[in-house]
Protein backbone atom coordinates (compact mmCIF):
# COMPACT_ATOMS: atom_id res chain seq x y z
CA UNK A 1 0.00 0.00 0.00
CA UNK A 2 1.09 3.64 -0.42
CA UNK A 3 1.42 5.72 2.63
CA UNK A 4 -1.89 7.63 1.82
CA UNK A 5 -3.45 4.40 2.38
CA UNK A 6 -0.91 3.28 5.65
CA UNK A 7 -2.23 6.44 6.95
CA UNK A 8 -5.65 5.70 6.32
CA UNK A 9 -5.93 2.50 7.79
CA UNK A 10 -4.07 2.92 10.55
CA UNK A 11 -5.81 6.52 11.73
CA UNK A 12 -1.83 8.47 11.87
CA UNK A 13 -1.61 11.64 10.05
CA UNK A 14 0.77 10.92 6.98
CA UNK A 15 3.06 14.15 8.65
CA UNK A 16 3.54 11.58 11.74
CA UNK A 17 4.29 8.48 9.58
CA UNK A 18 6.96 11.12 7.99
CA UNK A 19 8.39 12.09 11.16
CA UNK A 20 8.62 8.06 12.55
CA UNK A 21 10.21 6.93 9.26
CA UNK A 22 13.23 9.78 9.84
CA UNK A 23 13.55 8.77 12.74
CA UNK A 24 14.25 5.09 12.27
CA UNK A 25 11.28 3.97 14.66
CA UNK A 26 9.63 2.85 11.35
CA UNK A 27 11.43 1.17 8.22
CA UNK A 28 11.57 2.49 5.26
CA UNK A 29 8.45 1.27 2.59
CA UNK A 30 10.47 -0.49 -0.66
CA UNK A 31 10.79 2.21 -3.32
CA UNK A 32 8.76 2.02 -6.27
CA UNK A 33 9.62 5.63 -7.87
CA UNK A 34 11.75 8.30 -7.13
CA UNK A 35 9.26 9.88 -4.87
CA UNK A 36 6.87 6.39 -4.17
CA UNK A 37 7.21 3.60 -1.74
CA UNK A 38 4.92 0.82 -0.82
CA UNK A 39 4.22 -0.34 2.66
CA UNK A 40 3.14 -3.76 3.70
CA UNK A 41 1.37 -5.15 6.85
CA UNK A 42 4.27 -5.51 9.18
CA UNK A 43 4.92 -1.33 8.52
CA UNK A 44 1.21 -0.98 10.02
CA UNK A 45 1.81 -3.17 12.94
CA UNK A 46 4.97 -1.83 13.60
CA UNK A 47 2.96 1.80 13.26
CA UNK A 48 0.51 0.68 16.30
CA UNK A 49 3.56 -0.72 18.32
CA UNK A 50 5.10 2.64 17.84
CA UNK A 51 2.29 4.86 18.60
CA UNK A 52 1.33 2.59 21.60
CA UNK A 53 5.10 3.42 22.85
CA UNK A 54 5.08 7.22 22.18
CA UNK A 55 1.31 8.19 22.76
CA UNK A 56 0.33 5.99 25.31
CA UNK A 57 3.50 4.59 27.64
CA UNK A 58 4.91 8.40 26.97
CA UNK A 59 8.01 6.66 25.85
CA UNK A 60 11.27 8.99 24.74
CA UNK A 61 11.77 8.80 21.42
CA UNK A 62 15.28 7.50 21.60
CA UNK A 63 13.96 4.52 24.24
CA UNK A 64 11.40 3.26 21.56
CA UNK A 65 14.14 3.00 19.26
CA UNK A 66 16.13 0.68 21.49
CA UNK A 67 13.22 -1.27 22.57
CA UNK A 68 12.10 -1.71 18.64
CA UNK A 69 16.01 -2.70 18.12
CA UNK A 70 15.18 -5.71 20.52
CA UNK A 71 12.44 -6.44 18.71
CA UNK A 72 13.84 -7.12 15.71
CA UNK A 73 17.03 -8.67 16.77
CA UNK A 74 16.51 -12.12 15.54
CA UNK A 75 19.87 -13.13 16.93
CA UNK A 76 18.54 -13.37 20.15
CA UNK A 77 17.15 -16.15 21.85
CA UNK A 78 13.16 -15.17 22.91
CA UNK A 79 13.37 -15.09 26.10
CA UNK A 80 16.52 -13.18 25.89
CA UNK A 81 14.89 -10.68 23.31
CA UNK A 82 11.82 -10.39 24.95
CA UNK A 83 13.84 -9.57 28.12
CA UNK A 84 16.17 -6.80 25.79
CA UNK A 85 12.65 -4.84 24.54
CA UNK A 86 10.86 -5.08 27.75
CA UNK A 87 14.48 -3.79 29.86
CA UNK A 88 14.49 -0.81 27.17
CA UNK A 89 11.33 0.42 28.30
CA UNK A 90 11.57 3.41 30.58
CA UNK A 91 11.62 2.19 34.51
CA UNK A 92 10.72 3.30 37.65
CA UNK A 93 13.27 4.14 40.48
CA UNK A 94 16.47 2.76 41.17
CA UNK A 95 17.65 1.91 44.42
CA UNK A 96 20.22 4.29 46.16
CA UNK A 97 23.52 1.62 45.97
CA UNK A 98 24.05 2.58 50.22
CA UNK A 99 20.58 2.93 51.36
CA UNK A 100 20.38 0.49 54.16
CA UNK A 101 16.46 -0.01 53.65
CA UNK A 102 17.67 -1.05 49.94
CA UNK A 103 20.30 -3.64 51.46
CA UNK A 104 17.53 -5.04 53.70
CA UNK A 105 14.66 -4.78 50.80
CA UNK A 106 17.54 -6.76 48.21
CA UNK A 107 17.45 -9.43 50.80
CA UNK A 108 13.93 -10.10 51.45
CA UNK A 109 13.47 -9.95 47.50
CA UNK A 110 16.49 -12.70 47.19
CA UNK A 111 14.71 -14.97 49.52
CA UNK A 112 10.90 -14.28 48.02
CA UNK A 113 12.88 -15.78 44.46
CA UNK A 114 14.41 -18.74 46.52
CA UNK A 115 11.15 -19.50 48.36
CA UNK A 116 9.39 -19.26 44.87
CA UNK A 117 11.86 -21.40 43.22
CA UNK A 118 12.38 -18.87 40.32
CA UNK A 119 15.59 -19.67 39.35
CA UNK A 120 16.30 -16.66 36.16
CA UNK A 121 14.89 -14.47 38.47
CA UNK A 122 17.36 -14.79 40.88
CA UNK A 123 20.32 -15.94 38.22
CA UNK A 124 19.81 -12.39 36.62
CA UNK A 125 19.17 -10.30 39.65
CA UNK A 126 19.97 -7.35 39.83
CA UNK A 127 20.99 -6.50 36.26
CA UNK A 128 17.02 -6.94 35.75
CA UNK A 129 15.03 -3.56 35.77
CA UNK A 130 12.35 -5.41 37.50
CA UNK A 131 13.78 -6.86 40.11
CA UNK A 132 15.75 -3.03 41.11
CA UNK A 133 12.17 -1.84 41.01
CA UNK A 134 11.11 -4.20 43.29
CA UNK A 135 13.25 -3.62 45.78
CA UNK A 136 13.40 0.45 45.43
CA UNK A 137 9.45 0.04 46.06
CA UNK A 138 10.14 -2.16 49.20
CA UNK A 139 12.83 0.35 50.43
CA UNK A 140 10.38 3.25 49.96
CA UNK A 141 7.78 1.10 51.93
CA UNK A 142 9.99 0.14 55.02
CA UNK A 143 11.28 3.57 55.23
CA UNK A 144 7.71 5.15 55.22
CA UNK A 145 6.93 2.63 57.88
CA UNK A 146 4.87 -0.02 55.98
CA UNK A 147 7.48 -3.10 56.00
CA UNK A 148 6.88 -6.07 53.44
CA UNK A 149 8.59 -8.91 54.15
CA UNK A 150 9.02 -12.24 51.77
CA UNK A 151 6.14 -13.98 53.24
CA UNK A 152 4.02 -11.39 53.02
CA UNK A 153 5.10 -11.09 49.47
CA UNK A 154 5.21 -14.59 48.46
CA UNK A 155 1.10 -15.05 48.13
CA UNK A 156 1.03 -12.14 45.26
CA UNK A 157 4.19 -13.39 43.59
CA UNK A 158 2.05 -16.70 42.74
CA UNK A 159 -0.87 -14.47 41.69
CA UNK A 160 1.64 -12.76 39.29
CA UNK A 161 2.78 -15.51 38.36
CA UNK A 162 -0.15 -17.30 37.27
CA UNK A 163 -0.71 -13.64 35.53
CA UNK A 164 2.24 -13.70 33.63
CA UNK A 165 1.34 -17.61 32.71
CA UNK A 166 -1.68 -15.65 31.12
CA UNK A 167 0.15 -13.30 28.91
CA UNK A 168 2.64 -15.63 27.86
CA UNK A 169 -0.30 -17.65 26.84
CA UNK A 170 -1.72 -14.66 24.88
CA UNK A 171 1.51 -14.46 22.89
CA UNK A 172 1.57 -17.95 22.08
CA UNK A 173 -1.93 -16.95 19.41
CA UNK A 174 1.07 -14.74 17.18
CA UNK A 175 2.36 -16.37 14.85
CA UNK A 176 5.77 -15.36 14.18
CA UNK A 177 8.71 -14.57 16.98
CA UNK A 178 8.80 -10.91 15.73
CA UNK A 179 5.24 -10.45 16.62
CA UNK A 180 5.23 -11.95 19.87
CA UNK A 181 8.31 -9.72 21.09
CA UNK A 182 5.86 -6.71 19.67
CA UNK A 183 2.44 -7.94 21.34
CA UNK A 184 4.38 -7.96 24.90
CA UNK A 185 5.69 -4.49 24.34
CA UNK A 186 2.61 -3.71 23.62
CA UNK A 187 0.92 -5.64 26.38
CA UNK A 188 3.68 -4.21 28.76
CA UNK A 189 2.70 -0.83 28.18
CA UNK A 190 -0.92 -0.67 27.73
CA UNK A 191 -2.02 -3.65 29.59
CA UNK A 192 -1.02 -1.94 33.27
CA UNK A 193 -3.62 0.08 33.44
CA UNK A 194 -6.26 -2.27 32.52
CA UNK A 195 -5.02 -4.77 35.27
CA UNK A 196 -4.92 -1.89 37.96
CA UNK A 197 -8.43 -0.75 37.45
CA UNK A 198 -9.36 -4.27 37.53
CA UNK A 199 -7.65 -4.63 40.72
CA UNK A 200 -9.40 -1.63 42.40
CA UNK A 201 -12.73 -2.70 40.85
CA UNK A 202 -12.19 -5.71 42.67
CA UNK A 203 -11.37 -4.53 45.59
CA UNK A 204 -14.57 -2.92 46.01
CA UNK A 205 -16.21 -6.22 44.85
CA UNK A 206 -14.67 -7.63 47.35
CA UNK A 207 -15.22 -5.07 50.32
CA UNK A 208 -18.87 -5.10 49.42
CA UNK A 209 -19.23 -8.68 49.89
CA UNK A 210 -17.13 -8.65 53.42
CA UNK A 211 -18.62 -5.59 55.05
CA UNK A 212 -21.97 -4.61 52.76
CA UNK A 213 -22.34 -1.63 51.20
CA UNK B 1 5.07 13.15 71.94
CA UNK B 2 6.39 16.55 71.70
CA UNK B 3 6.97 18.05 67.94
CA UNK B 4 10.70 17.11 67.89
CA UNK B 5 9.79 13.83 68.89
CA UNK B 6 7.35 13.11 66.54
CA UNK B 7 10.26 14.63 64.26
CA UNK B 8 12.42 12.45 65.50
CA UNK B 9 10.48 8.90 65.19
CA UNK B 10 8.71 9.95 61.82
CA UNK B 11 12.11 11.09 60.27
CA UNK B 12 9.32 14.09 59.08
CA UNK B 13 11.71 17.65 59.65
CA UNK B 14 9.54 19.55 61.91
CA UNK B 15 9.09 22.19 59.63
CA UNK B 16 7.16 19.44 56.79
CA UNK B 17 5.42 18.69 59.65
CA UNK B 18 3.89 22.07 60.28
CA UNK B 19 3.01 22.47 56.81
CA UNK B 20 1.08 19.89 57.39
CA UNK B 21 -0.24 20.99 60.30
CA UNK B 22 -1.50 24.49 58.59
CA UNK B 23 -2.71 22.60 55.14
CA UNK B 24 -5.14 20.32 57.86
CA UNK B 25 -3.43 17.01 56.24
CA UNK B 26 -2.91 16.57 59.61
CA UNK B 27 -5.06 17.07 62.78
CA UNK B 28 -3.78 19.48 65.59
CA UNK B 29 -1.65 17.91 68.71
CA UNK B 30 -3.56 18.84 72.26
CA UNK B 31 -3.03 21.58 73.51
CA UNK B 32 -0.85 21.57 76.80
CA UNK B 33 0.47 25.29 77.18
CA UNK B 34 0.72 28.53 75.10
CA UNK B 35 3.46 27.40 72.42
CA UNK B 36 3.44 23.56 73.06
CA UNK B 37 1.11 20.40 71.63
CA UNK B 38 1.51 16.75 72.68
CA UNK B 39 0.82 14.13 69.69
CA UNK B 40 -0.28 10.47 69.82
CA UNK B 41 0.79 7.26 68.32
CA UNK B 42 -2.44 8.19 65.60
CA UNK B 43 -0.35 11.40 64.21
CA UNK B 44 3.11 9.47 63.63
CA UNK B 45 0.27 6.92 61.64
CA UNK B 46 -1.23 9.43 59.63
CA UNK B 47 1.94 11.40 59.08
CA UNK B 48 3.38 8.04 57.59
CA UNK B 49 0.25 7.88 55.35
CA UNK B 50 0.39 11.75 54.52
CA UNK B 51 3.97 11.29 53.12
CA UNK B 52 3.34 7.93 51.48
CA UNK B 53 0.54 10.33 49.88
CA UNK B 54 2.48 13.42 49.28
CA UNK B 55 5.97 12.42 48.48
CA UNK B 56 5.34 8.64 46.81
CA UNK B 57 2.17 8.64 45.33
CA UNK B 58 2.32 12.82 44.08
CA UNK B 59 -0.99 13.57 45.25
CA UNK B 60 -2.06 17.18 45.33
CA UNK B 61 -2.47 18.51 48.39
CA UNK B 62 -6.26 19.21 48.10
CA UNK B 63 -6.74 15.82 46.72
CA UNK B 64 -5.01 14.24 49.67
CA UNK B 65 -7.20 16.73 52.20
CA UNK B 66 -10.38 14.85 50.26
CA UNK B 67 -9.32 11.49 50.66
CA UNK B 68 -8.17 11.85 54.61
CA UNK B 69 -11.42 13.39 55.09
CA UNK B 70 -13.13 10.03 53.94
CA UNK B 71 -10.33 8.07 55.82
CA UNK B 72 -11.71 9.83 59.42
CA UNK B 73 -15.72 10.08 58.01
CA UNK B 74 -17.14 7.28 60.76
CA UNK B 75 -20.49 7.83 59.90
CA UNK B 76 -19.69 5.91 56.67
CA UNK B 77 -20.21 2.25 55.90
CA UNK B 78 -16.90 -0.07 55.70
CA UNK B 79 -17.26 -0.54 52.07
CA UNK B 80 -18.48 3.34 50.63
CA UNK B 81 -15.91 4.58 53.59
CA UNK B 82 -13.16 2.75 51.40
CA UNK B 83 -14.23 3.62 48.06
CA UNK B 84 -14.39 7.42 48.79
CA UNK B 85 -10.87 7.15 50.00
CA UNK B 86 -9.52 5.65 47.13
CA UNK B 87 -11.97 7.29 44.70
CA UNK B 88 -10.64 10.64 46.19
CA UNK B 89 -6.83 9.92 45.18
CA UNK B 90 -6.03 11.00 41.67
CA UNK B 91 -7.41 8.49 38.61
CA UNK B 92 -6.44 7.89 35.27
CA UNK B 93 -7.49 9.44 31.71
CA UNK B 94 -11.47 9.32 31.69
CA UNK B 95 -13.28 7.90 28.37
CA UNK B 96 -14.55 10.49 26.01
CA UNK B 97 -18.06 10.68 26.33
CA UNK B 98 -19.62 10.51 22.73
CA UNK B 99 -16.31 8.34 21.54
CA UNK B 100 -17.70 4.89 19.73
CA UNK B 101 -14.58 3.30 21.28
CA UNK B 102 -15.24 3.89 24.66
CA UNK B 103 -19.01 3.10 24.26
CA UNK B 104 -18.57 -0.24 22.62
CA UNK B 105 -15.41 -1.19 25.80
CA UNK B 106 -18.04 0.04 28.00
CA UNK B 107 -20.25 -2.89 27.17
CA UNK B 108 -17.68 -5.24 27.21
CA UNK B 109 -17.24 -4.20 30.87
CA UNK B 110 -20.80 -4.81 31.64
CA UNK B 111 -20.47 -7.88 29.98
CA UNK B 112 -17.80 -9.22 32.21
CA UNK B 113 -19.53 -7.88 34.95
CA UNK B 114 -22.14 -9.80 34.33
CA UNK B 115 -20.09 -12.69 33.69
CA UNK B 116 -18.28 -12.69 36.89
CA UNK B 117 -21.13 -11.86 38.70
CA UNK B 118 -19.49 -8.53 40.46
CA UNK B 119 -22.73 -7.29 41.08
CA UNK B 120 -21.97 -4.46 43.55
CA UNK B 121 -19.43 -3.14 40.62
CA UNK B 122 -22.29 -3.41 38.28
CA UNK B 123 -24.30 -1.16 40.39
CA UNK B 124 -21.97 1.43 41.49
CA UNK B 125 -21.13 1.31 37.64
CA UNK B 126 -19.89 4.27 36.00
CA UNK B 127 -19.52 6.50 39.39
CA UNK B 128 -16.53 4.25 40.06
CA UNK B 129 -13.26 6.13 38.62
CA UNK B 130 -11.98 2.11 38.43
CA UNK B 131 -14.84 1.56 35.85
CA UNK B 132 -13.91 4.50 34.13
CA UNK B 133 -10.65 3.81 33.65
CA UNK B 134 -10.83 0.60 32.80
CA UNK B 135 -13.20 1.46 29.87
CA UNK B 136 -10.90 4.49 28.56
CA UNK B 137 -7.86 2.18 29.19
CA UNK B 138 -10.17 -0.48 26.66
CA UNK B 139 -10.96 2.19 24.39
CA UNK B 140 -7.03 2.98 23.33
CA UNK B 141 -6.53 -0.43 23.40
CA UNK B 142 -9.07 -0.43 20.35
CA UNK B 143 -7.95 2.48 18.82
CA UNK B 144 -4.31 1.26 18.69
CA UNK B 145 -5.17 -1.73 16.77
CA UNK B 146 -5.14 -4.23 19.95
CA UNK B 147 -8.86 -4.86 20.77
CA UNK B 148 -9.59 -6.61 24.36
CA UNK B 149 -13.36 -8.21 24.57
CA UNK B 150 -14.79 -9.49 28.12
CA UNK B 151 -13.81 -13.21 27.24
CA UNK B 152 -10.04 -12.01 27.12
CA UNK B 153 -10.70 -9.75 30.36
CA UNK B 154 -12.26 -12.34 32.55
CA UNK B 155 -9.17 -14.96 33.84
CA UNK B 156 -7.11 -11.40 34.14
CA UNK B 157 -10.28 -10.32 36.08
CA UNK B 158 -10.46 -13.46 38.46
CA UNK B 159 -6.80 -13.37 39.12
CA UNK B 160 -6.87 -9.52 40.47
CA UNK B 161 -10.22 -10.62 42.78
CA UNK B 162 -8.01 -12.93 44.39
CA UNK B 163 -5.58 -10.31 44.50
CA UNK B 164 -8.15 -7.86 46.01
CA UNK B 165 -8.86 -10.96 48.54
CA UNK B 166 -5.45 -11.08 49.92
CA UNK B 167 -5.61 -6.97 50.12
CA UNK B 168 -8.67 -7.25 51.79
CA UNK B 169 -7.06 -10.44 54.51
CA UNK B 170 -4.04 -7.92 54.95
CA UNK B 171 -6.39 -4.97 56.03
CA UNK B 172 -8.11 -7.52 58.61
CA UNK B 173 -4.99 -7.49 60.70
CA UNK B 174 -5.66 -4.01 61.48
CA UNK B 175 -7.56 -3.36 64.60
CA UNK B 176 -9.95 -0.34 63.78
CA UNK B 177 -12.12 0.76 61.10
CA UNK B 178 -9.79 4.12 60.15
CA UNK B 179 -6.43 2.08 60.49
CA UNK B 180 -8.59 -0.53 57.75
CA UNK B 181 -8.88 2.71 55.64
CA UNK B 182 -5.45 4.00 56.36
CA UNK B 183 -3.75 0.77 55.17
CA UNK B 184 -6.17 0.53 51.69
CA UNK B 185 -4.80 3.99 51.04
CA UNK B 186 -1.31 3.72 51.79
CA UNK B 187 -1.20 0.05 49.71
CA UNK B 188 -3.18 1.61 46.67
CA UNK B 189 -0.40 4.21 46.43
CA UNK B 190 2.86 2.08 47.76
CA UNK B 191 1.80 -1.57 46.65
CA UNK B 192 0.83 -1.07 42.54
CA UNK B 193 4.97 -0.27 41.80
CA UNK B 194 5.08 -3.49 44.03
CA UNK B 195 2.81 -6.00 41.93
CA UNK B 196 4.04 -4.17 38.37
CA UNK B 197 7.34 -5.18 39.43
CA UNK B 198 6.62 -8.38 40.74
CA UNK B 199 4.49 -9.17 37.17
CA UNK B 200 7.48 -8.38 35.05
CA UNK B 201 9.56 -10.62 37.32
CA UNK B 202 7.39 -13.38 36.73
CA UNK B 203 7.20 -12.81 32.98
CA UNK B 204 10.93 -13.22 32.85
CA UNK B 205 10.36 -16.14 34.94
CA UNK B 206 7.71 -17.93 32.73
CA UNK B 207 9.31 -17.09 29.95
CA UNK B 208 12.43 -18.58 30.62
CA UNK B 209 10.70 -21.65 31.82
CA UNK B 210 8.70 -21.95 28.17
CA UNK B 211 11.63 -20.83 26.15
CA UNK B 212 15.03 -21.10 27.57
CA UNK B 213 16.99 -18.06 27.80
Amino acid sequence: MRLAELSGRSGVPTATIKYYLREGLLPPGERVSATQAEYGEAHLRRLRLVRALIQVGKVPVAAAREVLAAVDDDSLGQTIRLGAALWALPQGVRPEPDDPDAVAAAREVDRLLADLGWSTSREIGNLSPAYRTLVAALATLARLGYPCDAAHLAPYAEQMGRTAALDLDMLEEYPTPVEKVEAAVAAAVLYEPVLLSLRRLAQEEESARRYGL
